[in-house]
């Protein structure tokens, strides 16, 4: 149900520290933390000897004891002490999983560690791009990470960022190898509430009209970016000209937990008022209760989906986006079953 | 496990309003609503385009809007509005079910609406014939709906209703297609203490000894009314006089949810201080906890069945009356299953 | 993945009286009491009737009455009364175990009845032996009762009662049939902690150096005694002379609830200061947060193993007393199941 060579979210970058963190990514119990130096490190949570979280253990120095018989393991999850014996069962490891740190994010690959090209990890930048501020949280949701939905806001969302025009515009939908785009452009709207307020951010005085865009671009198997704003109407924002605008991203990276679940880490980027911490925490709790709207709604659909196997799903012009999603999701899944032996060989090992 | 050509209680009358109510019978989960008008209407609880619940969506005049996409459906089940596109799909509906309002509650047909005869809605008058008052609610009791059992009364309830005689006088068991009735008279005994209280709101002077019915009334599959009371011993009750006693009836609806769990609305109606509204609230709140007995055995009953898989229950002389109760319900489930084509046709149908 | 013809501590002897008492041993609902002369009685926690839960009846004297529909049964289990019916079902009984009530505890036999010598009681006298005083808990862990472990000390508890010499001297393993014991001693250590405090209970003028030793017996299927203790250094406590030191037993008999929950009952009880309650309470108090760390590693280890079906243990040197335990029970296991009709038609028996 996911692809494994992948990079996926598994922490923010505060979050992995000295203390044991135990989090699951793709049905595999791992447990992060950061040697002296700063690295950080994920080994598999369940230790080779009878199988206890290592998370219950303890650090010393680079290496994690485990908190059961005392059995050490290096940050590369080779076994370096056993208890009451010399030598060391040499079949005595946890797997240990490549990281990259990146866009405030711990990034891990659960796939085959010869193909994790840091070159991969999605781009979410503006996470921590200067010219670009903001915060932002993870919800544990109870679905499977690819129901996440593009085209839903106007109705979810109505009474919060939603607005009416929003359903009534047309909207392009583009695709590359790894990336599908929805695009739309409002021309000459009210501004909503939120974006009324947004825009006074930058210019108070104004109260015309606008230009509204949504660009909404998925990258699989698993980030989406929203590319969200407004513009004074008729000031070149669709030629590409938002000077005269505000601006702001919605970062999304959903990590499968197991088939059912998922971890979802948003974050939300804006580029005005970069120093103002009382915008980032206003922006950051609105954000907030529009996710927990999603996330009431995805894990009812989550159940509603369990309690009718096979309903094969009807699509509307809508799901062109989601629909894209999903087969760039599946060439991803087949690429690693066809795969020469490295995915196949991974996900037999992966069983342990 | 239950027949679908019934009619079941679903809901209180003033349970169903302009709020959209979630609830599931026979399996099936079902979106309760009034008309602007005040007609009620039952859709099934499940969105045709991505399967979420619409009870999280909202009203438009009639219609129900999805929550998540927008899709709207008048109150017979089919689509009349789809987001961003012109055109319905002529597949989408969702099922809309046959409902009668009576006896206070919402009756909802689970089977083929083309059999659902209002006339088979069973008879539970006494709770809203102006010569009788009462009131009632409703238990979510983790059972099957055929466990509720006719004949526990003394050895269950020994401290509240039951007296000692109950279980020593003879019954008589009768039937016809549709009902069982288990009938007990005592004559001449003292009244147990809930009845003394009674019989003392019509006649406050009396303290001699009473003649004591119990006429227990299943109704296939899964009403029950009991009717009870006292009267002045030797004054003509066994032979049909009760005007010189007090009567109740203990009215019962078990509706199934699950295979394993029920609805169970009860309520108690009498014939005397029909104005009394202290009377009324005393009465609810008495029989409410006869039946926190009544759900926490069957609870305990229902896991102890599913611990002993194959256990072949023994029967006693006091389950003559169940194990009819229990015939009638097989047999309707046996008429659907070997029907010609309704209710095969209607499973089948129902899995969606 | 259990014995059935042992005997297991199913309740400490205080918690069985007149108040009925329910508890699942080896899969089997029981219900316990005691009647009015003092014995202890366990029943099938199950009314041959209809299932329900005995315990939630009521005692008639040395008789339980089924709270449902009143069916009576005596000590031996059977039915000694019906109602409403003269003539008694013959086949109307419910089993009823073998019970021993021994070193403060009862004890259950849940196999062949004409197998339940009261000489197989494990051996935890310590527990009500005059010369030894203490007092314990009962836990009730989720995990296979097997998966209690012998030689973990240091490094689970290394922060209470471990050292770090425990884990560096050599033990020695032994068996019998029934027992299997690993013993260590370490001679002119340090006193950690706690029992540098215990000692000063007898020598508060003693603060040099101490042997101490660890002499764990496991007896099959499920009882764990440890003799721990130490004595003033050099003062003969290796070669039996324990007078110039303290002693104490930690007493551990685990109950298989489930395959995967067990009834962990505890104690610990010591030589020195007998009269002195506030040492009683604070060795309780103390022991039990040590038990609470074995607590949270089994459950986690239990919830591990349940994600890994299949795995196959890799074995240490620690793990040898283990293993050893593991066969012992495995052959307890063999026998029945080999056994000439007894443990099968148990087995077969036991599925009511």
């Amino acid at each position: 149900m996911f692809p494994l060579n992948a990079w996926y979210a598994v922490a923010w970058d505060v979050e992995v520290g000295r203390k044991l963190l135990s989090r699951t990514v793709c049905g595999r119990p791992v447990v992060l933390y950061r040697t002296q130096e700063g690295r950080a490190v994920a080994l598999a949570d369940t230790c080779w000897h009878r199988l206890v979280p290592l998370s219950m253990g303890s650090l010393h120095g680079d290496e994690l004891q485990c908190g059961y018989h005392g059995i050490r393991y290096g940050a590369d999850g080779r076994a370096t002490h056993m208890p009451a014996q010399e030598t060391i069962n040499p079949s005595a490891c946890v797997r240990s999983y490549p990281l990259v740190e990146r866009h405030r994010y711990i990034w891990i690959w659960t796939g085959d560690p010869a193909l994790a090209a840091p070159s991969l990890v999605p781009d979410l930048h503006w996470n921590d791009d200067p010219e670009w501020a903001g915060d932002g949280r993870t919800i544990h949701a109870e679905c499977d990470y690819r129901l996440m939905d593009l085209t839903h806001e106007t109705f979810l969302h109505g009474s919060s960022i939603g607005n009416a025009e929003l359903n009534e515009v047309p909207f392009e939908v583009t695709h590359t190898d790894r990336t599908v785009t929805v695009s739309r452009w409002m021309y000459g709207i009210q501004a909503p509430p939120f974006w009324a307020a947004q825009l006074a951010n930058r210019f108070p005085d104004y109260g015309g009209p606008v230009d509204r865009w949504q660009r909404i671009t998925f990258e699989a198997p698993s980030t989406i970016r929203i590319d969200v704003g407004v513009a004074k109407a008729g000031t070149g924002a669709p030629e590409g000209d938002r000077s005269q605008g505000v601006n702001g991203y919605v970062l999304n990276a959903l990590t499968p937990e197991t088939d059912r679940t998922c971890h979802y880490f948003w974050a939300f980027a804006r580029n005005y008022a970069l120093g103002d911490q009382r915008i980032t925490t206003q922006l950051r709790e609105g954000v907030s209760g529009v996710f927990f709207e999603d996330e009431t709604m995805l894990n009812a659909q989550q159940r509603a989906i369990e309690a009718n196997p096979g309903y094969e799903f009807y699509n509307l012009n809508i799901d062109a986006g989601g629909m894209w999603a999903r087969r760039l999701i599946q060439r991803m899944i087949d690429a690693e079953t066809e795969g020469v032996g490295t995915a196949a060989t991974e996900v037999a090992r992966a069983g342990r």
